[in-house]
């Protein structure tokens, strides 16, 4: 092979899109720190104190709260391919991009999937999801807290109650908002939760934390229909990353080592200032984007701190917006999906990513965006 | 919380057991540089790079062939989720934990599993094999080309041959093979190849190669029956990491980066030269071994060059011997599983792990450890 290859050289990017996020670097060095084996005592007691710092982040004293080895969408899989049964009846809130995906993986299980619609960027009001699920009785519910795709917040706490009347377990999808709103998962009532990392957490992509209820835990371990999956049986993984410490894969322990300090970094700052931070942030570009004459896609009241999005203006051009923001000043952004594409964009306000300093930098490019399409 | 946590302060480690293996200082300064998106145009020439370089370790022009995002056992699950149908008759050549691995995923797809059984340590001659395939007459055929469990290289070709005869897709196990010794996926006729990151690479754990053959690529395109995986479905991962660039999970971007770093120095190094090194490094192991008066578990000609499995002399512990060389030396090596417990040492000659200098420090540190025993 008489190719040559070029050293690594990446441009400098300020992440400001729908993740990944910004990373501090002390997660970097974290991650180049020469590894322990994936059975060493030393790998063991990193893993402990993830699980520890991730119950402190989803609002949990689950036992069953780990990262496991794959994306946020191995998470949502993990999830659904663990607790969604062939023949069950698995009812998803479907208000965006990731109940699409939800409703995929539980067609893939072989689950009848009824859905409750609602356009994107809007969300469900108590007594209609209420209604809904007391009426379907599934076996299994699932929302998205923070929906990526539209920047829309669900709350959970009727859909948990409403669940439980009927038996069934509830399943939120807490990727963009674990680390930086409060998900409150024992409050809340949520059986399985699962995240990503390079969210609000600021940390590289590549492990899924998830939490379980005791009692969900209770009914996998009964359970009698195959898993379709080896890599993400919950059971398996409980093994490994239990208190038994039975070899199932090689964890990529470098992705553990950045995780823990990532998780080290919240836990300094405060989780309550961390969703404060989070919180103000998320008013300061509201309020810059009300300035440049630009309204909210998603109803005051029902948007995420982590992820904003903006309506394109009449007129522009919203893919030459983002190619100007990434080529004259570095900036990733996003735009919308589906019913959403063209008509939104997405900024992500996560983690290192949101600071004042970085909406003034944004605001700015875009306004330079727009004049340039004047 | 009140709890602190101390700063990250992993001990060294040498590590020479059947994988993680030493990585060398450009691969973690790789994975420590700042990350793009996962969309980003600098991302997908990061991934073109992996792939043309994984195609030459692989010896392969398949161009379906990536870096999955998950560890060895997702490539592993990949290829029997994609290509293992329910009611399909899947055979599995056994002599080791990985094929039984393989088994397990086998019946979790619904498939009519049936094995050729060897005791572990042992490989199947061509003659054996063949007759098995013809007259099973699988859908699928797997074989481990290194077993990792026992130090077994089984060759493949008339593996192949013999499916091809009878229209059956050869799935092969490269996870210890893969940058060591080589692999040679079209020579030999294999239609899916699957590795890991961590052992001959030298890349840290948490991404899985994989090459499907053009032949193979097409029966999965026209496959009917669902795949239970939406996060290992290889035709929405071709949608990302082929040409289309089309989002399907938010890749561990780090890991990529480290990945092509730790391909760049195989190429420089010169594929040939490394499988030279990995075959020299490996008979000088062998002739210390003996030279102290033990034995090897695989027969000679059948060995792995990446992976040494030197019995346990009689009356030696041996626990206490690895206890004693990570006590005393910081020397990482692993026992025996199943049937192998308590009967051999496994010992890592891996990419930057394989070094004389390792060797002549690992023999040291284990004479001392038998004479603690004496």
């Amino acid at each position: 092979m008489a190719e040559s290859f070029a050293p690594l050289n990446p441009p400098e990017r300020l992440l400001m899109g729908p993740g990944p996020s910004m990373v501090h670097p002390r997660v970097y060095q974290a991650m180049a720190t020469p590894i322990v084996g994936h059975l060493d005592a030393y790998f063991f007691q990193v893993v402990d104190d993830v699980h520890k710092l991730l119950r402190m982040c989803f609002g949990t004293t689950n036992e069953f709260t780990m990262a496991i080895s794959g994306t946020g969408s191995a998470g949502m899989e993990a999830s659904v391919v663990n607790f969604v049964e062939p023949g069950s009846k698995f009812a998803v809130l479907a208000n965006g991009l990731f109940c699409d995906r939800l409703t995929e993986m539980g067609k893939r299980q072989g689950a009848t999937v009824i859905r409750l619609e609602k356009p994107w960027g809007e969300t469900f009001a108590d007594d209609v999801a209420t209604e809904f699920i007391l009426r379907e009785k599934p076996n299994v519910v699932a929302y998205v807290n923070a929906e990526t795709s539209t920047g829309a917040h669900q709350r959970g706490k009727a859909i948990c109650d409403a669940a439980h009347q009927v038996g069934a377990l509830v399943i939120a999808d807490c990727v963009t908002s674990l680390g930086g709103m409060p998900v409150g998962v024992d409050a809340t009532g949520i059986d399985i939760a699962y995240s990503g990392t390079q969210k609000c957490l600021s940390c590289p992509p590549g492990l899924a934390p998830i939490t379980i209820a005791p009692h969900a835990m209770e009914w996998l371990r009964a359970r009698k229909s195959t898993i379709p999956s080896w890599y993400l049986d919950l059971r398996l993984l409980d093994q490994y990353f239990g208190s038994a410490r039975r070899y199932h894969h090689t964890a990529p322990i470098p992705l553990f080592y950045a995780l823990r300090e990532a998780l080290c970094i919240i836990h300094e700052e405060g989780l309550e200032n961390r969703f404060e931070r989070h919180r103000r942030n998320h008013l300061a570009f509201v309020a810059g984007i009300e300035a440049m004459g630009m309204r909210m896609q998603v109803a005051e009241g029902h948007r995420l701190w982590s992820l904003q999005t903006p309506c394109v203006p009449p007129g522009i051009d919203d893919g030459k917006v983002r190619k100007f923001l990434l080529d004259e000043h570095g900036i990733e952004i996003f735009g919308g999906f589906g019913p959403l594409a063209g008509k939104i964009f997405r900024v992500g306000l996560m983690g290192e990513s949101s600071t004042e300093a970085n909406i003034q930098r944004l605001l700015g490019a875009m306004k330079e965006a727009f004049a340039a399409q004047a």
